[in-house]
């Protein structure tokens, strides 16, 4: 089997703020339909900044806007510093108008390619007590 | 810009079941480092099954396993047809054994490549009380 696979991007970050500005390319247009039903969304983009060999071999990071965070794996942050540089990040829909998607909380920058759109389900991506490290606890969200 | 990106596959489905295990390869393994503190961890996955350009290329569905659903959008489904074949998934991590993790509720097949493992992190993470469509209660969680 193949080591690797190939992602398409599917729209852009258009403009980063509150809310933010995702546009879908219109050849994927139609793939939005029923997406209003949804309070919120999960994004997955491309870290394009992050895209180099240097980023991608990066394993433990010490996630310094995190005060008192050790050193730890990629995979046990969220840095975006990692072998595949793909940023999540759940959002609020707050208007779809036409093929541009008006989020809130995106942490994406601009210009950021976005690889694809999942709707937020409580019932499967919501564990409100999941335990966490102590640091995790302290600076931004993720 | 490029319009596509290159994901390296760093881990396998190696058996699917309560608990799944997923291996992770051991160049990729130092990056799992301080994982154990997470209680909950989200996959990505390659949903290889699926990577074909007829499955690609869809971008409607009718979201079988869910009695009532209607036509909808790729991307306001959970669909495994999509134009960037990625399955997230949130699973409980019950044991890091070596470079293995025992999960609790993934639902991707056995052979799937994993393409990413970041905790899960309630306060960026867990929107309890987001709308769905009534559609999405039926059935399995996604």
């Amino acid at each position: 089997m193949s080591e690797k696979g190939e992602v398409r991007f599917i729209g852009i970050v258009e403009s980063s703020g509150e809310p933010s500005k995702v546009k879908i390319f219109p050849e994927f247009c139609v793939g939005l339909k029923g997406l209003n039903n949804y309070s919120h969304i999960i994004i997955l983009y491309w870290i394009h900044l992050r895209n180099n060999e240097e980023q991608r071999r990066t394993l433990q990071v010490v996630p310094k806007r995190h005060p008192g965070a050790p050193q730890v794996g990629v995979f046990a942050s969220r840095s975006p510093s990692r072998p595949n540089p793909i940023g999540l990040c759940v959002a609020e829909l707050t208007k779809i108008e036409d093929c541009t998607l008006l989020v809130r909380g995106l942490d994406a920058f601009e210009g950021s390619p976005i690889i694809d759109i999942k709707p937020y389900i409580p019932r499967a991506d919501s564990i409100s007590e999941a335990r966490v490290p102590e640091w995790t606890n302290h600076g931004p969200p993720t």
